[in-house]
Parts: C-alpha cells; sequence; structure tokens
C-alpha cells in the first residue's frame, strides 16, 4: 500500500485530501480556487496602497504595479520588464495573480513566500532601483503612512518587514476564483463546452497534469526547461542553479501557473512565445516529446481559456502626499 | 456702465453670472465646483480604460495614468516626466484633476479642448512615442474594444477621433468637489479655520486671485512667468511664444489651476518649487512684486490646503487582452 501511494503522481495527495475536505468538486487533478477570506482589512488596505506606490521606487515613477498590472492580468505582457532608468529586465514578469498559491516565488524560487518577495524589486538595481533604507524613509516622512503602520503593526518606527508584510497581505486577496473551468469542477457539467473538455483531456492524457496540477494549475514544483529536447534562447537565466550551484539545476525553474494564463502573454521565462498555441506547441515537443497536431493544440488552448477567473475589483487607492522632509524622486540622476 | 464693467476684474462677469444662477454661494471671485452630471457612462467606461491602456505607448509599458497618475493628484509629482526610453519630458505634467474646467488645454495652450488634447502625448515621440495609426491599429485589433466603440460611437470602423473623444469624456468626470474651501462657500462658515480664512483674504487683497479666480481657481487666462522679476530656471519652454510667434508671449503660460494644489507638488511650468512655501514666495515676489511674511506666506498655504476635493474614486479597468493582430509592443527597439 505505501509502494503504491509513492508511486501515484505527485497531485494525487491534493486529490485524496479534496476528497476529505469537500464532497463537491470533481476528484481532479486540477482543483478549484476559493475567493480568500480577508481577516486584516487594514493591513490589506495598507498594502493596496504600497503596491501602487511609485515612491518606493527611485525614479518615484514604478510601482509594483507597473510590471505586475492588475489591469492586464497581473503581468506587464511584455517578454521582459521595463525597469528604472528603463533597463531590460532580466526575465519575464511572472503574474501576481494567485501568486499566494505558489509554493516559492521568483522563477528560481528563491524567496520562499510573498513577504520575503515583496522587497526584492524595490532593491533591484534594474528594477525599482531604490533602498530598503530609503523606502523606510520615505513612508516614515508621510504622516498618513506613520498612522496607518500604526494602526496595522501597532509600532511607530516602519520597517522594511512591515511594509513586505503590508503588501503580501494584499497580494494574497489577488485570487481569481470562478473561471467556467472551476464551476465545471464544481459540478456544472455546462460551463466549459465540448472542445474545451476535449482540451482538458488531452492535457491529462498527453502529460501536461503532470506538472500543472493543483488550485494553480501549477506553481508546485522545478522543472526543467527542455526535458526532451533543448530550449533555444538568448535570455541568460540559469535558473534554479543560480540559487543551488548545482549543475544539474540549470535551467529548471518554477512551473508557471497557468490560471489567467489567456491574459499573461507572452509566455516562458523570457517570453518567447508570443501566443498560447506557440506555447502548447513548445510545451508539446519540449517537455513531453510530443507534436500537437492542429486541432490538438487548439483544443488545448481552448482549455486554457476557461482558466480566466473572476479579475480582482481594485478601487485606485489615493495615495498621501509627501512632506518637506520625503527624500525626493531622482529620475534623470 | 459699459466703462465701469469693462474696468472691472476678469472674475467679476463669474461672480455676477454665478448670483444669477444660485443664490447660496457666497459672492466671490473663487467659485465652487459640483460633481459633474455623466450623460453617456458607455462612453465614460470605454475612456476610463484607454486612460490605463499602454499599449496605447510603443513600448506598451506607458498610459495617460503614468504621468498623470489618480493616485498622485493626477500628476507624477516629478519635476519634468519620464516618457519612452525614459526621456524626460519638457515640462511639468499638469493635472489631469479638473481640467475640463480649464479655458484651453496644455501649458502653453495649443489644444482648444480636452479632445483636441489627449491625441497629442500618444504620438509625442518623447511620450508614448507612438503614431495615431499604430494606435488605432491596436485598438481595432482587439473585439472587445471594436464592440465597446461600436456601441459608444456605432461605427465598425475605429478612428483616433473616437479615441480621443472617449478619453476626454472620462476626464471630464475627473473633478473634485466638496473642498472645504467649497463648503465655505457654499455658505458653511466653519469648513475652514480663522488661519485659512486669513489666507484666503490675503490671497484676494494681495492679488493673487487677479490669475487664480473662476470654478478653477485658475486656468483661465495666460499670463507672463515673471511679471516683477524675471524666472530663473534652465527650462527652454517658451511657453505660448511657441504657439503665436509672437515675443510678447514669452514665458507666457496658461495659469494653472490651484484645486488639489496641495496634492501636485512641484509647482510651475519647469516644476522648479518643490514645495507651496516655496511657491508662494516666488509668485509674491516675481508676480506681484510683494515679499509674503513667513506668517504671510503659512497663511496663504494653509488656504491652499483648503483647496483639496474629493478625489475620483476610480475602479481598476481590465483591459481586453491582444489578439494575434494587435502589434507588439516595443520597448527595447
Amino acid at each position: 500500500m505505501k509502494l503504491k501511494l509513492l508511486l501515484l503522481p505527485p497531485w494525487a495527495a491534493l486529490v485524496l485530501a479534496c476528497g476529505v475536505q469537500a464532497a463537491t468538486p470533481r476528484a481532479e487533478p486540477v482543483q478549484p480556487i476559493a475567493r480568500p477570506a480577508i481577516t486584516d482589512p487594514a493591513r490589506v488596505a495598507l498594502g493596496q496602497k504600497l503596491w501602487f506606490e511609485p515612491r518606493l521606487s527611485r525614479s518615484g515613477f514604478i510601482s509594483c504595479n507597473a510590471c505586475h498590472n492588475l489591469s492586464l492580468g497581473g503581468t506587464d505582457n511584455l517578454k521582459t520588464s521595463i525597469g528604472d532608468h528603463w533597463q531590460q529586465g532580466p526575465i519575464n514578469s511572472p503574474t501576481v495573480l494567485n501568486a499566494s498559491l505558489n509554493f516559492v516565488q521568483f522563477w528560481d524560487g528563491r524567496a520562499r513566500n510573498l513577504p520575503e518577495q515583496a522587497g526584492g524589486p524595490i532593491a533591484n538595481p534594474v528594477e525599482m532601483a531604490y533602498t530598503h533604507a530609503l523606502a523606510v524613509d520615505t513612508l516614515q516622512s508621510i504622516p498618513d503612512y506613520v498612522m496607518e503602520f500604526r494602526k496595522v503593526f501597532s509600532t511607530e518606527k516602519l520597517t522594511m518587514d512591515q511594509i513586505s508584510l503590508a503588501i503580501a497581505a494584499f497580494e494574497e486577496t489577488l485570487v481569481t476564483p470562478n473561471s467556467r473551468f472551476d464551476k465545471w469542477l464544481n459540478g456544472d457539467d455546462y460551463a466549459i463546452d465540448a472542445q474545451e473538455l476535449r482540451g482538458y483531456r488531452l492535457f491529462k492524457s498527453a502529460g501536461c497534469v503532470a506538472c500543472h496540477y493543483g488550485p494553480n494549475v501549477g506553481g508546485a514544483s522545478f522543472q526543467k526547461m527542455g526535458i526532451v529536447a533543448p530550449y533555444q534562447t538568448s535570455n541568460p537565466s540559469l535558473g534554479r542553479a543560480a540559487i543551488t550551484g548545482n549543475d544539474i539545476d540549470r535551467f529548471s525553474f518554477k512551473v508557471p501557473t497557468l490560471r489567467n494564463v489567456a491574459l499573461t502573454y507572452p509566455y516562458f521565462h523570457d517570453g518567447g512565445a508570443a501566443t498560447l498555441t506557440q506555447a502548447v506547441d513548445v510545451m508539446g515537443r519540449l517537455q513531453l516529446g510530443r507534436q500537437f497536431t492542429d486541432e490538438e493544440n487548439a483544443d488545448i488552448v481552448a482549455f486554457l481559456h476557461t482558466l480566466t477567473g473572476e479579475q480582482p475589483r481594485i478601487v485606485l487607492p489615493i495615495l498621501p502626499p509627501s512632506t518637506n522632509a520625503t527624500p525626493k524622486p531622482r529620475p534623470f540622476e
């Protein structure tokens, strides 16, 4: 029995766990997601302000939302992002939507969770190009922020950890429930059509689901990009190997979520695939050793479109004005 | 009688007109503003999408909101803006809030109204750096936009004029009523305190109101920057002279609105004044030949803070995804 369990695919545990928790959802390797419960609305509201806060960048121009645009599926729809002084980012900006469901953060998994991730871009010289100390000084100089941090964290002295925790709390709300596929998973036979269902069945039988499983349809493991055949790219990213130093981890990346994938083009860590059709073709050949026919490809693409969920409804925050003590933005130095 | 009317200051007509329209507001050279009536909500909704649409820029990164950020009083709070490839803009981005109340648009008044203005930055090579033809092609390639333009303009073929009209319709809603000063104007004696009232009285008696009058507390005339003494700046903008070719119009700019001025720092066409204190000091000396004492300056600044109105409540639009036919963004070419 133990041996049998070990031989089950990695998503089997999720299916079994799910069977225990709820009777309704179909027993499938992809699981529906629910609207997150907000337990600390003040922290979320603060995080939402910080999400749109360009004063967390050296230039005063780049906020989290610049590259993870919540109008665009939580991405910038660019191959790689634009950073401070228009520097070209090294890697495709992954969507923030449902990022809380990923087992680690960043393509190479170098952050274990959202609070660990949130501070990264602020201090990255090719992204927001600020420093954590200046980010703290900036917010500390603005009385409305000090008041809000006091309310949320019960302190007078802001810290970078608090900034990251608040941003992460907001990010945790950026979940997209009620996709048509989730409705189907929850028992609505008419939520997806015959082609979409055919696409999902092929997605399972062809083996896509071996990596793209669970509530986030991915985001649960590292996998090598180019298993059957090497992936051709001019992008220098080493993937997981940059963290572990192990040659075996070269080109190993966190499997991206496929939720809202119709919105999060272009695809792959280098943004190398402009369309879902291209992405499915490359994945079939390089990861599964399978050349999908045009019809098969179209079926899978049709299925992938059913993964677009309800997008977060965000009221643009009004940010408190700077004071004479606020560090000045330096966009052209 | 005719002669007498001609001798009245320019805002007198407004006061007289206002007296006819409503009995309540105080007879003051500054007039309250009202929440705008939305007559075509579908057009406004389309314009709101276009306002946040980075695909109207060559890079796919810069939207109207990048430089007229509705989280920041409709400005970017930079001296001059960041454009395509991080080019430095030639002039301070004026606020979009209450722009519909300005008699002309742009600092030099080269657009007569908002629809005439809206297309400018899209095609300006140092701003969004796109072309009107490509902007039209981009939206025309996206079925959801085509459907929405059809609903609003009853046509199948998008035009740049329609894009501009939709953006302008959204901008017309970006009015900020119910500032504390407007409440005072409307009869609430307790809406502003003694210092703020003192500041307003000085604002009138010192002559600030000669240019900053009417519902927009400015935005109703061109005036020379540096009347009593020349304004020192490295900014090469000629102002109105660039349009008229007349030497007399050198350094003549549209008087900016003072509504929400506490949010729209830095000040002047070159962003040369970082704080309201500095701006009031420079205006006093250069435009009125008057050195305000610290106390007078503080009183006027206190009054200016009462001009912050209700900021527009904007739900971030979800933008329809590109199709294979959509022109690709070119951020790094």
